[in-house]
């Protein structure tokens, strides 16, 4: 996929000093990644192609863990009331993958910067010194209601007011209007996570001339 | 109902010098409300009568604006990715009922934050000078994953040692093994805001020996 990134309290700088070897393992597997979609069951978008967070998430736990990276990191019982786990993790670096509600968002940058300022040691990552946040363009038609990047960059703008956790907001894109690989996974049913098939596809993201999302087509 | 509250960053001394008049209005609509209950229908709760926030929200909307409060006050467009509105609101006070999941609790507190440093005006209420958070009790059996007053103490409570913003987090509970006064609200379906019919009921908050949530039996 496509990537772009926007960097928050000097996450750049931190990351050239002090991250670049496990960016070198990020990087290469977000722009490695084929596109996961899945038929919506959602009202308006009956059987239409959106953006798969399970499928992506699993991709991305697949092949994080083959450099050693952790997942669902168990957030200490001390800072539980601010959720049970943290995505993905390695050497002081939290790793949240965010395409659910905005408010999730605001959750993983409090919970960050809280327990950076704590110095709270964490299982297999100890204290945190960089936030990560992936997110999805506008582009790709996903469900609604659920965050894309822009407004993940608004939400960060404001916060960087008062938060000094450097943070990293990466946004998953496609080209437009080209072949691009993809993977169509079929689920049981509307809320499921039980996998029934997997195809791999070609599809084309077309966005349509002032329209800010796309469609998602089979090419 | 009964109320439990805690105050942070020294909301106390500011509602005493600032809003008592408000908090005068508040108190006894929180006080003199029915319990709200519904029957519900998650898995593993069949049936069961649980916390109903719709009719909750509801009730509380009627009575709020008879005091001349503001209902679901639009968020300046600035800070829209952080939300659409505010709950309720009046006279630089900011009301939020928060009885979803506990995601949205960072985000009321966080954005609240954000606009009170912003020292941004909001239509209807000004400049935020408080937040008031309404939750219930964990003895209240509710929707699952439901935020509860605990859990949000906890957050508000690591959130102070970021925020500036005076809060008062209040809890609604009710009287155990006693009978008290509530509402039963039938809705069309499960995830459906429509109202079939409304009950007055009288009921018991039964609690066993070391459980934390009780369970709602008609008297």
């Amino acid at each position: 996929m496509l990537i772009k990134i926007v960097d928050y309290n000097k996450a750049d700088v931190i990351i050239k000093n002090n991250f670049s070897e496990e960016w070198s393992e990020l990087e290469p597997i977000l722009l490695n990644m084929p596109l996961y979609v899945k038929e919506s069951q959602q009202k308006g978008k009956d059987n239409q192609l959106t953006f798969d967070p399970i499928g992506t998430n699993k991709h991305l736990g697949d092949e994080l863990t083959k450099k050693n990276w952790c997942q669902n990191i168990s957030i200490p019982k001390k800072f539980s009331a601010l959720g049970t786990d943290i995505d993905f993790g390695k050497n002081h670096i939290v790793l949240e993958s965010q395409f659910s509600n905005y408010p999730f968002l605001s959750n993983n940058i409090l919970r960050s910067e809280i327990m950076f300022r704590a110095h709270q040691n964490i299982d297999k990552i100890g204290e945190i010194k960089l936030l990560i946040i992936l997110t999805k363009d506008h582009a790709i038609p996903s469900a609604n209601s659920s965050l894309y990047c822009q407004q993940a960059r608004n939400q960060v703008k404001y916060s960087e007011l008062i938060f000094k956790l450097p943070i990293r907001l990466i946004s998953l894109n496609c080209k437009k209007n080209e072949k691009i690989k993809a993977v169509k996974n079929n689920y049981k049913g509307r809320y499921s996570r039980d996998l029934i098939n997997d195809e791999k596809i070609n599809c084309e993201l077309i966005i349509k001339e002032n329209r800010k999302t796309g469609q998602i087509k089979i090419h």
